[in-house]
């Protein structure tokens, strides 16, 4: 077995020789030596190539595949290649094809067409896995197993009979007896009761708003049937490969939340993760960052494994403008700065068939003689470079909150305001917090929080009593804690904390609040301190807390918007309506410098510092987002430009650089 | 039996006890005691409580609330249960189910899945109320029964095949032959004549747009099975318990017309309603007044009961603002100015959990602190004051036409214009009248309009004969009438009146039509009076009519847009395009002043006037929907405030009165 | 049999005399020839009345109407009845019933309510079509023959099983064996490799994206289907009335591309077509005139048959304005300039019910007293007196390549930009050309290019081998042909042609393509010369071909965005970007120029002037777009007000004249 790159940045990619004809293999090889691609993660899709027919298994194209990237010293991420069932398999067992919401049966075709729940499909892809854990767990290029692909990007949730059964198991696992279901479910609304686990369905097409609960309980299910069959590969190949780190790759994107992570961290040997832009986003950049952040958080703060992104345009937005010029490398290195140790990319070698044939690659149509190729090769060269970084770890004194069940409950319909989403003032204020060059953690609530100065609980809808009281604990402890509106409102069945909202907080933050009033969308309401409210405002009273800031107008004059309330050795901020720009920055000015955060060296806005550090040495990883030229005030090495920094980094726009620092 | 309260305009709302514990019922009476709160609708949702599997029957709870509720004085609408029936149900008769226009099954989760055919239902439905009637029909807090809840509100249409066998029942005995329907539905357009009844379907999703009268008599069909839910759950409430007053709510919403209420409302003992405001509609307030004319036009002048409307927030708007302080007294004197005696809401606790819970309520989350209980516990208090208008009528001199089969066929596609929507002129032209203080009656064009000096026919696309000839003689009597555009078009089977638009009026107005030319969205048109015309226009000849304004650009310039002709002793005026604002209020003052119909009072417009008398008294209600004060030269004495009017009645913004005049 | 009217240009339209009482025939007739109508489609949707029971024909009342034709000389375009089947069909066989690609069924109500590939349906169909043919053979009225009715307006594609068999037989004859379609289909994407046929299913579906060579080929597929269908009528009609010709009516509308016309006009004895214009277009009189030139294109040059248009508005848009006075008279004319000879309404007379009631007609529900039946009858004179010109033909310089499998291919999901819509740039070139009155024929790239001095490549996303050679012979033989983006990127597979974009003509236009940079919605890119770019820009190296014009800013600056280069006697153009208005009008200027193309007379921008031209003699149709009155120095006499011009044809605006030309 061939251990993971640790000498450089391991850079490389999805690799799918089986789409080429055999001649091109070798030159592949030498053209990612050339490029320094140190990995490749092969098989994904193979499962039609690599099992033509029913148990008949056809692996000698792999076994030369495999030969000649050890020969090329390229260490193999191995998929087990169930990614996506062939078409025999479908075709043979068609009730593992999912079914949405309304009923549809979904078909092959795309990728993915199984459901989460089939046994059927769970044997089928363990016999694959075994098959190539026997035959390869020996072999010198294997350096990683990599189960299945994007776990749930597609077919989950399913609403099939399959998976019916399935979560009643799953129900009579977490409640034990149907009372208890229906007291969480709260069924007695709406004539809901059920008297046996039998009669549950999955929140299929409803004629008018399905049980919130049973909405929540479903996505808890589709996450955890999943893992189960992530498991089951995983056991396979632990038992016949001891020894081989064992990884799926996640999808830490802010628009794809189907999987709680947190759950299915623990099961990684090593955290890994896609991550793709999206051109509609208002801030692409901060959305990268929140994703490393969000995945190192996962990781538990060890370094982790970007499995793919994009060397430019993909192919599934409306419109998919390429990267601009430097942008490949900066993208990359900010995945390093927030932790990552491998930067890989989807894929190799651009497609000239299928559905993503026009997704960028790392050699791309046009061939070796272009723009890309070159830009290529030289990331190839700084990742040689970044080769002492591998394994340290980054600096934050910053949480910010972040929890999938709380997520799904609060995006539900029937909601005080569906312009409330989760995520948004998440996003919102780390942001804010990156463009002061101020690095975040984002964590679950369940992590300890007992390091951070500042602990940030964005739009928490659900909180357990736990998740509450450790949040309190940090404030006690001398962290300010800022809270903003609309969470700690339900606990974890859904059910509203009576008495007042934010039920869970508000002793912590000695508020009072009766009664909600969303605004109205491109609604603002002014505040007494000139900043503006949008999305949220709510009648509040002050219980033990000072009013920060009040509305000036509106149905709501005079009743506090921002509030504080000082808390054992720190304090308890509550922000009860959404800022933007200038006015959420200088709130956040106020929290960081209440809790002695700052960023590494003084910059202007808009220039993203992150520290690594190890044993022996630190990192400063530098990006600038603006459109004008920065200095830094750091000394030490840039590893990018390999070049001294005398106390004075010069960053180009959209520059980047990492430097060894000395301090 | 208790007798409905009439010593106080009765106040109240749902009362779900099945969602709490025990030790919460007295409670619950007891703070019903302190809001006044006078009635309460009991077991709406509780069919799984009641009947928990198929035939036992659990009603010992509910004996419990009911006695409870004796006890505090509080009279009870009972419900028969039957609005969404138990998952053991659904799943022991899954053909149950309803099924939507493009063939999906919906499943529970949420409330209302039943198929309105289905004779298992009904007969389920009607054992419930029978058990019901047998068990409470002596119970001395029952004052009135409630039947099922919101008919139609989620399941209609459904497009199962119970639905088409019968729906071919019904064709069968609307048309006794085929050769008839085949005439009536012009199946001779597009190779559609049938030649047995059992060919027939329901309009499901097709290739290309549905036979019109197909989807016209699919719409009173759907009506009509529902109304056969009803009369099955009425008969066996007036054989176990007669006398006990009968009623179900009607949801008389403008976004709301799957019942032809016109049909259902001659078997309601008392016509009950619900109502909810609707923030992105342009002048809710004006919607609500609307609806309380509506309602009080189905109970043929009577007081009506306004079973559900809302403290504060709704939950299924994408977004809820809260109610305006003073707002829910204004919205709950607005339906008693229409006719209501009752006022009821949803529901007495806000809920903790289901799809719901944040939907407001008489007590919410927050309890008895808040503003909310407090605005609860005043509007009890003037409820109080309000007994002696119990029984009063209101006084209309204008009459608004409005049909609920006119509406299905107008708003079919392959119309000449989407942008024309049934009720768009309806509400506009009566909201113009609202703010000029005048009050309408809305009424069927088979009411008796003899009383009314002026009539408005407002988009009446499909009229009968009978129809035409009462608005006409309308007119010959002495009524100024107006007929707005796309009205008289076609017969009841969706036929066009043929030899000259609108076929059914044309001799009426004086007018005959050659050609519609609908104006594109946001596209205006100039007048020769200064106004503009929008929506619509139509080439138009005079015959017998004289012009009042025409167009004065574009390819119709100098055709008529609105006409007069001298009818009898009165007049009829067409409007062939779509007047705003003030160039419509200048139109109307000109129809009013013709009719001799004025306001009450003199007053600025946007005061709301309405008059409710009685045999020996008369009550003004004033409501300022103005930003400013308004005075109004009322003489009496005000019941809100509870203070006396020297003919010099202040309102502040948003302020309500409602004045015993001295006269 | 009756010969098709050559002594006028032949008017007429559908003829639906089953929707009438007997004794409206004769008057029918009668108006008919009051109007100068020459000819009518009868029965096209007629089957329930002709076979109102399986096997019992009832065509009594048909040979009634056809003999009244016959003595009111009017000719008969004798549908065969099968545009849609009856209920008694669809109940009896309830699998003919098409399904969409999410699996619903769709059900009758509308009309072509059946599977493109069902042989229940086709065995109907044939059987009635030879009931026909053998009732009507001999009929003095019988002109023409009238196959269905515009296949594929709604049924297609259909994916039910019946079509997923019929695909597979239709990919063994394409194919051959799996391994060749395996390849065509590029299934080692994805894990799509089928080891039999057996496994292959329509592109239902699927969790995400479907294969993009499966997409095309089931739109290949569809087409061909369809096409079976017409030719097994066509067949039986060939042998029980020979000699008589036979046409189904296209839909040469910019927005319906579900049939691959190119393969279905050569089994056309006449190529006939409906065209209906679309009120959001942004110029609907530019779109009718591309309509034309293709229609004629598939016509081979020849004279072409306009089967349906409208007299004023039509039903089925959003809102449907009248046509303007004049445009019914101008709209037929544009037809009869680009090559029809016959001028055909839908319908006779507009229905009093059913689907299409408010589609205007030739006689109006208001009558003859209209504007509208005036404005009939005097097209019926004009028609007449455009006798002499029937036969010509239509003379144009310049080819614009059209082709449907190249829009099936361009227009699929998962490309660089949703924005790039295939026709877009063939429209708004053909447009640009229109307004400076010069003609283009709309052809195949496998038509023959040796006569045109222009040649327009207009995003041609697939092409063939045979293909680019056509186009590089054209521009070596001395042609101007200009390229634009997004063009031969693909072959027939939809494989990427590799080694830099545009594969197929990157050596013909010398320029060489790296990566595309498609622009986002409203964002424009300002190029050197002036003139601004948008939808798209692309990296793009110069290979031996000259920049005209490069980006001026962003991150292409620098880089060309119009090429020249010289190419044997001619030059290859290539337009990387979307130019508007006035810049593109400025290139088009170049092109023109330098291939000598000019329009017949001088006029200033927005006069339309097309010349069909016989043996004996030339016809100048000049048609005013403009606001303002316009001078053509044309001398001749004109046809339409039947008066000369002396080198001074003077048109209104929105004018239309059609000159003899004296030269």
């Amino acid at each position: 077995m061939r251990s993971w790159p640790t000498d450089r940045v391991a850079l490389g990619g999805d690799y799918n020789p089986e789409q080429w004809p055999r001649d091109v293999w070798p030159q592949d090889v030498a053209l990612m030596r050339e490029a320094g691609v140190s990995f490749v993660s092969v098989g994904i899709f193979a499962w039609s190539a690599l099992e033509p027919e029913p148990g008949r298994f056809d692996l000698g194209w792999l076994d030369e595949v495999m030969d000649l990237l050890h020969e090329g010293g390229i260490a193999v991420d191995l998929a087990t290649g169930t990614a996506s069932p062939p078409p025999w398999f479908s075709h043979r067992y068609p009730d593992t094809l999912p079914v949405t919401r309304d009923g549809h049966r979904l078909w092959p075709g795309g990728r993915q067409a199984y459901c989460p729940s089939s046994t059927v499909f769970r044997d089928h892809a363990v016999r694959l896995a075994e098959t190539m854990a026997q035959r390869y767990r020996d072999h010198p290029a294997l350096a990683m197993w990599h189960v299945s692909n994007e776990y749930a990007c597609h077919n989950t949730p399913c609403y099939c009979d399959t998976c019916a059964a399935a979560f009643r198991d799953w129900l009579r696992r977490r409640y034990g007896d149907v009372a208890t279901m229906n007291d969480a479910w709260g069924t007695s609304f709406w004539s809901q009761r059920h008297t046996t686990f039998e009669h549950v369905l999955p929140p299929r097409q409803a004629p008018t708003a399905s049980n919130p609960t049973q909405l929540l309980d479903y996505r808890r299910f589709s996450s955890d049937t999943l893992l189960d069959q992530f498991l089951a590969e995983r056991a396979v190949l632990e038992r016949v490969s001891p020894g081989v780190p064992i990884t799926t790759n996640f999808m830490t994107l802010s628009h794809f939340r189907h999987l709680d992570y947190t759950r299915w961290a623990p099961h990684q040997d090593v955290v890994s993760t896609d991550h793709y832009l999206v051109a509609t986003q208002a801030d692409p950049g901060a959305e990268l960052s929140f994703s490393g952040d969000l995945t190192r958080g996962l990781a538990g703060g060890a370094p982790w494994l970007l499995m793919e992104h994009s060397t430019s345009a993909v192919n599934w937005q409306p419109v998919n403008p390429a990267k601009a010029p430097g942008q490949m490398l900066r993208n990359s290195l900010a995945h390093v700065a927030h932790g990552a140790d491998t930067v890989g990319f989807f894929q190799w070698r651009a497609s000239a068939a299928g559905a993503e044939k026009f997704h960028s690659a790392l050699l791309p149509h046009a061939g070796t003689e272009s723009r890309l190729w070159r830009d290529v090769v030289r990331l190839g060269e700084v990742c040689g470079r970044l080769g002492e970084l591998v394994g340290s770890r980054v600096e934050a004194d910053v949480a910010i909150l972040w929890d999938y069940e709380a997520g799904w409950a609060c995006d539900q319909p029937s909601h005080p305001s569906q312009l409330v989403a989760y995520g948004d003032d998440a996003h919102q204020l780390h942001a804010t917090l990156l463009h002061r060059g101020i690095t975040s953690d984002v964590v679950s609530p369940a992590a300890d929080l007992s390091s951070y100065r500042l602990v940030i609980v964005p739009t928490l809808y659900l909180m357990t009593d736990a998740g509450a009281a450790a949040v309190t604990a940090a404030a006690q402890a001398g962290a300010q804690v800022l809270v903003t509106f609309f969470s700690g409102i339900v606990d974890e069945h859904d059910h509203i904390r009576l008495g007042g909202y934010p039920g869970a907080l508000r002793d912590l933050l000695g508020v009072w609040v009766e009664e909600f009033n969303p605004l109205r969308e491109n609604e603002t309401v002014q505040l007494d301190d000139g900043s503006v409210g949008a999305v949220w405002s709510e009648r509040l009273d002050l219980r033990g807390a000072q009013a920060v800031a009040s509305y000036a107008e509106g149905p709501l004059a005079g009743v506090p918007a921002i509030t504080r309330r000082d808390v054992g050795a720190g304090a308890a901020w509550y922000l009860a309506t959404r800022l933007q720009g200038e006015h959420l920055d200088a709130l956040v000015g106020r929290l960081v410098d209440a809790a002695g955060v700052s960023a590494p060296y003084d910059c202007p806005r808009g220039v993203e510092l992150v520290r690594r550090t190890s044993g022996t040495a630190s990192y400063l990883f530098a990006l600038n987002h603006r459109d004008d030229e920065v200095t830094v005030p750091v000394t030490g090495h840039d590893l990018v430009a390999d070049v001294g920094t005398d106390g004075r980094l010069v960053l180009a726009p959209g520059g980047v650089a990492v430097v060894r620092e000395r301090r």
